[in-house]
Formats: structure tokens, sequence, C-alpha cells
């Protein structure tokens, strides 16, 4: 039998409330006037994902008493600045092959991917209009400039050996985790929680984002075991400076590592032989240990934000959703 | 001396709140994390633009007895949805060189344009969230998705001859006219008109930007006058079908010419001559004139929805601000 993960269990609490946000998602993605919409945003929204972030506003605002029918069209719109972000990644990134598919720039080509991200950002705001709260709204607006923020940022580090650890959290906060923390603070907002709580869930968000992006950069070099999925090595040929190699740089042995690094991460010069050897390096200076070492921070910080809340079933599995994220990687 | 056009009018008597505007776009383009935001934005931004959007929401707010300081915010918001439409379009359109400049996505690529056109995007929506009425904010959101889909038809309209005449209404209406009854009709919402007010401004907004749309097709082929600026030939080098080629298409007089256009429009195959034989063509069938007159008739129902109010100066402003967009092409 399949191991229960605290994903799975957060699926199964939310389930009510994520079968709503679904429903408005597909009840939203369409358009008569242009039924290519449609189309795309049904490639990838039906593709699944794990809805992660609408889950997390649903249980956000239910730890804070419920937000009523407000909540499951936040956490559609939550989805849909997720959705419609990863629209316009696909097309900054230029990728062919992304996580072992066609993304929908190689199948429905750069300029649909870019107006669809439009029409479900413009959707997002809708649904937000919807859910009925200014303050809500304004939350989502921001993390929508800060996400937008957080991807101008990375086009300066990409490539880029000499970017910081501040510049490199920076980025990560801004991309992944200003979405996390709007998505629970956004929940708690809806369900008319106490400031106190209200700073807890966000502080839980944001935490909780960054771990899970650092377990996700471990996760691209196979994680700590490498079980290479279908990610492996998609950082390493786009050139991305993500915390294992920035890791790996700064422990770097010999000018032949760094000299290594130079070439595949700045000059993109790659050879086959190239991810082999890289994984090799990690390994030796514990790069990918250590980056999950980070994440772990993080996730306890994630963790401790929730003591505010009296001990649940519903607390539990936030807590336990922190160690699924790092873990997964390790 | 210069003639004072109906839109410097407009700009003078809206002048105070357009600052006020101005001010807050100044200070919302910019971001300490990324700098490259600000230089991207203020490219397109203190190029200048005739501001027409944001004056239109101030004129509006102001014949409807005016709306207070968050009026200026949604002018603001309204002209960041513009420029973020813009960038994308730029991507979208893959211009090298855009009505003779070189456009963002040349001077700073197609990564960023996306990029920070999410971003002022994004921030449109701060803004509207600071003007504080979730009426308005329903509105403009209500306004982008329908811009987005209005893009993505004009996809599927592009370089096809075969699209009628409501189709064609349809993605004017949609990619520009929405816009400008957006501008119109939040300002009557933030001043607290009637009903009635608010609806007469929402059409004056609609059949102005589908008259501003027509004119400036018709400009695209030298207006009736062939005053040849620096737009000229844009939309043709990219096969666009716009009023003046489905007009020409349709009285087209023999095989020989409806095989220019399949091939110049449809194909896209193009030499240096075929401009020129174009506006020939559009001359012989009145084509340009034609265009012109519907815009004209779109203007009338412009003014003829600002007869709800009073005689004013501002209400003549506005009047004579149809005249000015439709007759500049003529």
């Amino acid at each position: 039998m399949a191991e229960v993960t605290a994903m799975d269990r957060l699926a199964r609490r939310t389930a009510e409330g994520l079968k709503l946000a679904d429903s408005e998602l597909r009840g939203r993605m369409s358009s008569k006037a242009a039924p290519l919409i449609e189309q795309l945003s049904a490639h990838l929204i039906e593709a699944g994902g794990k809805r992660v972030r609408p889950a997390l506003t649903l249980a956000a605002a239910e730890l804070c008493g419920g937000g009523g029918a407000g909540v499951a069209k936040m956490a559609a719109a939550v989805e849909f600045v997720h959705t419609a972000t990863l629209l316009h990644d696909d097309v900054v990134d230029e990728s062919a092959l992304r996580r072992g598919r066609p993304s929908a720039n190689i199948l429905y080509g750069n300029k649909p991917s870019v107006l669809v991200g439009d029409f479900l950002f413009a959707r997002s705001f809708q649904l937000m209009v919807e859910a009925g709260s200014m303050e809500a709204l304004r939350i989502l607006a921001d993390a929508s400039a800060t996400i937008a923020e957080g991807e101008v940022m990375q086009l300066s580090t990409a490539n880029n050996l000499s970017t910081t650890e501040a510049q490199h959290l920076a980025v990560i906060r801004a991309k992944t985790a200003a979405l996390f923390s709007a998505a629970t603070e956004t929940g708690a907002v809806l369900a008319g929680a106490s400031p106190e709580k209200r700073e807890a869930l966000r502080i839980y968000g944001d935490r909780l984002g960054i771990a899970f992006q650092m377990a996700d950069d471990a996760l691209d070099y196979g994680g700590q075991t490498r079980k290479l999925g279908k990610n492996a090595g998609d950082d390493f040929r786009e050139g991305k400076v993500t915390g294992p190699v920035m890791v790996a740089f700064a422990r770097a042995a010999s000018e032949d590592e760094r000299e290594f690094w130079r070439r595949t991460i700045e000059k993109k010069r790659q050879e086959p032989e190239d991810f082999g050897h890289a994984l090799t390096l990690l390994t030796r200076h514990g790069a990918v240990r250590e980056t999950i070492a980070r994440a772990r921070l993080w996730g306890e910080e994630a963790k401790t934000a929730l003591e505010i809340f009296p001990p649940s079933e519903l607390r539990g599995i936030l807590a336990d959703l922190v160690d699924y994220c790092v873990e997964r990687a390790a």
C-alpha cells in the first residue's frame, strides 16, 4: 500500500473546498470568444498539480474558524496566479521540454502562452473581487508584484556564480514564498483571524515556501539519495545558480572545480558527461545535503509559527506538510 | 501657432489629476530589488504617450461631480494596464522596430518585457486597491480579462481574410474599447454617479474606443489623405486584417486583386513595391474612406451618449475628443 503523505492528508481534509475551487477554475478558464484559451489553460490546470497553494488557503481559513463561501474563490484565485506564472515562466525559460513534457509554449506557441497567462491573471483578480475582501485582494496583488520582481531578479542571478546568499534568498522568497504566504494569509483574513494568527500564518507560508523551493532545488540534482526523477538536471542544463551549485562553488577545492562551474553554469558550455561530474562534485562537498539542511531550518520556523494555534488534527497536518516538502528531497 | 486639439484641451482640463497620476506611475514603476524594472518601465512610460486613458478617467469623474483622491490612483492603474499590454504586445508581435523606434523587447529582450509587463499589471491592481472601490476594481479586472481575450482572438483573425465583420468588431471592442470604457466607467463609479450616468460614460468609452481603433487602422495606411507618418505600413507588413484591408478585399474587382491580398496578408510573402500597390487598391475602392466613415458612425454614438449630461465645457471637450480621434485620419 502506498504511503499516505501529509499532502494527501491535507488534500483530504480540504477536499470539499478544493472541489469548489476546482469548479471555479474550470468554469473560469474558458472563453466563448477565444476557445484557444480553454485548450491552453486546460493543458496546465487539468494536468493536475497537487493544488498545494489553494489547499493552504483553505486550511488556513479553517484553522482560524472558517471563512465562508469566499475562501474557495480566493483559493482558486491563488491557483490561477500560480498557473499564469507557470505559463510565463515557460516562455521566459524558453524550455522546449519542461519537466519531461512538452510545455504550453511548445504546444501552442509563445504568443498564446503570454496572452493566456495574462487572461488567467485577470481572471484571478475577478475571483478575488468575488471573494469580497479588499484586504485579501491587497495581499494577493502585493504578492503578484513581488513574484514578478523575483522573476526579474532571477534574470540577473541566473548564470551568475557571484550571486550572494542574500540575493539568492531574496529571489526564492519573492518568486516562490510570496505566493505561499499570500495563500495562507488570505485564508486567515477571510476567516477574520486576529492579527497574531494572521501573522503566524503569513510566517508559516513564507518559511514553508522557502523550504519548499530549497528542497525543489535539491531534487533537481536527484536529492540527497540521487533518486533521479523526471526533473533532474533541468536547472543544471539551464545554468541556474541554485543552492546546491552555490554550496559546491563556495566549497570548490581547486581552480579546476571552479572552472568547471564557470564553464557549465556561467558560459553554459556543457558536454554530455558534465551533469554526472556535477553530481560527483556536489556529493564530494555535501552540497545537496547542505541545501536540504538549510531547507530544514526554514521548515522548523514554519512549524514554530503554528504553535500559536491549539493542537489539532489540521495543525498537525500543516506541520507534517513542512516535513513532507523537505524530506522528499532527503 | 500650432492648433490646440481637443486632446490638448482635455489634458489641460485634467492637468491637476494627470500630474498626480503621473507621480503615482513614476513612484510605482520602480523596484529596489530589481532596477531593470524601472529602466524598462521608464522606456515606455516616460516616452510620453498622450495619457488619453487616465485623462478619460479623470474627466468622467469630474463630469459626475468629482471622485476624490482615489481617482488619480485609478487613472494611474488604467495607464499601467495599458503599459503592461503594450509590453506584451511588443513580445507577441515580435516587432524589431515598432513605430519607428526600438521596442522594449529589442532593447531589453523578451524575458524582461514579459516579466515587467506582469509587474506593472500587478502594480495596477495595487493602485486599484488603494483607490478603494471594489466596484471600480471589478470593472478594471473584467476589462483586463477582456483585453487578453481580444488579443487571443486576434491571433486567429490575423492573416485570415475570411474574418467576418462581427469577429473584427469583437476584436477591436475587446482589445481597445474595453479599456476606454473601463477608464470612463471607473471614473463615474468613483464619483458615485447614478446608474444612468455611469452607463452613459461606459457607452461613451466603448464607442470612442471603437472609433479610435478604426481611425488608427486607417492611419496605418496613411489615413484618407495619405499623410504617411511613422506608423504607416506596420499593419500591412505584419499581415494584419484590419478595416481597410477587409473593405478592399470585399470590394476586390478581380481574382488578381484577391490573390494580391492572399499573398501579402495571408501568406505574408511581400515585395518592396507591394505596400504602394496596396495603397492604390485601397484608394480605388475607397477602403480607407469607408473605414473612417464607420469610425465616424461609432463616434456619433459616443457623442450621443454624452447628452445625458447638461452642456458644459468638459462635456464639449469630450465630444470634441471623439472628432479629434476620428478626423486625425481623415
